[in-house]
């Protein structure tokens, strides 16, 4: 048997307080959001540097390894150690802590794309995102999501309904954006699994692909909502994780689009009270039937 | 003299069409923002791939590369030279045209950082901001923005109604962020200079500080604006540029308010109608005396 997997807790309060001025010329004390430096290590190598609120580092160090396809599953990891007064994320795998082989040295030649995506990814500096997205594309094209998922209306408007009520950081503080993780079931149509908020978008949805690793949580049989914007890493993101339906308060754009449209997703966007627009895969979506739309 | 800087002009459309599902069941025709990679070529070198509107690459380029200091002055540069057929925007330092050398390799020994600084950005891949970040907060170090500047609240409104005015890709397909360096003069306050769009609130204002070096336009008086949160990163690239004035629709983090205050920033947030917030630098801002607020 495996021995479990090793978390420290590295969760920080969510927000501070200033003080601003108000345009009537009053002093008045105002939450603000919080935001970290945390770099990752993968065995001891420096990976990345993200700027988080970190309502949870752990899941959102194993979140981002997962997205970047550094990590293949779970089971490869034996620790993930935050550590604020380094900013440090350790994540550190059963093949260092078994055997003493660093992950990317512990691939079979010929097998492993994992050590040649660390070495191209020191190409291209400054961001990463152009060497990344063209792997991911690539391991992208079969289709990720099981084509007898449906998505009704009700549900929909279900799973806005509570994200419109969940107690948020955004509320207090602004300057975040939050994901969630609901269901699309019949017993809890749109109840909200896992909230994250973070001041990147993209840290919220790789923290929920961390909690879903940590968990054991498939996103099949799942709805995944953002109050971002539907850029193309972000549909990459949605989709590696597996759900096929993606919502989203605000708009997309077309790299986006025909990403979500290539693999076969459900992207809805611009939900805005009543409103709603279904973008990509409007093929399993149960529409109302015309007059039948609530208020 | 110097011969001219050559420049293409690779700005593409901003928005496309697509048919979407409303929530009445009817077939609608949508607009939705472009997005495309575009890499940079630094005398031959990869730089960073980003996700662009490409309202005006050239600018962008030019901007990033000086927001990220590895270019001085945009008399360093030769040519900006984008082309789509293959994503690139290639940057040619004179050093390289004229001399065949380099930029990184054209610097005295000991004198330079920008070598150490491509190198060093090596271990920090997949965002690379981390390494960037503490280099750019020393050198950030000295007061960057003239003691004497002043913003009334007249001036403030004037920008914020002229921006709410403006044309834009938001208003039409929405999916970006806007930035808008503006006057701070009692000629024109608060008019519009240049208003950037993007899907990528950095690229918006790294265009604007592209656009400044080509037009020789320095940020001492003026004011910025931006759709999009203040956090670590925005408030140091609005800090290279030199303007003492950031403005945000939007809220802030700690960091980025940390930062504002170090550097003797004002930094207003939150403005939403007639209501705003200002969180550093009060000093410097006129406010109106009590029951003198617009309704």
């Amino acid at each position: 048997m495996m021995s479990p997997l090793r978390l420290t807790r590295g969760a920080r309060a969510p927000t501070d307080e200033v003080s601003a001025l108000d345009e009537h010329g009053n002093t008045r004390t105002v939450a603000i959001a919080q935001e970290h430096p945390l770099t990752l290590f993968l065995d001891k190598r420096e990976i990345v540097t993200l700027m988080t609120l970190a309502s949870a580092p752990e899941e959102l160090a194993l979140g981002y390894l997962r997205n970047q396809q550094l990590l293949r599953s779970p089971d490869e990891v034996s620790a993930v150690q935050v550590d604020w007064s380094t900013g440090a994320a350790a994540i550190t795998s059963r093949s260092l802590a078994e055997r003493g082989v660093p992950l990317w040295a512990a691939d079979e030649p010929g097998t492993d794309d994992r050590a040649a995506r660390l070495g191209r990814r020191t190409v291209t500096t400054g961001c990463g995102q152009g060497t990344m997205y063209g792997d991911l594309i690539d391991s992208l094209q079969a289709p990720t999501v099981p084509v007898a998922a449906r998505l009704s209306a009700a549900t929909l408007y279900a799973m806005l309904d509570n994200v419109r009520r969940h107690e948020s950081v955004y509320k207090v503080a602004g300057a975040v954006h939050g994901c969630a993780l609901c269901e699309n079931s019949p017993d809890h149509p749109g109840r909200i699994l896992r909230f994250v908020e973070d001041v990147g978008r993209h840290n919220a949805v790789d923290t929920i692909a961390g909690w879903m690793w940590l968990n054991g949580i498939g996103g099949e049989d799942k709805l995944f909502y953002t109050t971002g914007r539907l850029t193309s890493e972000m549909v990459i993101k949605c989709a590696q994780i597996g759900v096929p339906f993606l919502v989203s308060r605000s708009g997309l754009t077309r790299m986006g689009y025909d990403i979500a449209r290539r693999l076969g997703l459900t992207m809805i966007g611009r939900c805005q009270g009543r409103h709603y627009l279904v973008f990509t895969g409007a093929q399993r979506f149960d529409a109302p039937v015309t007059g039948d739309v609530p208020a």
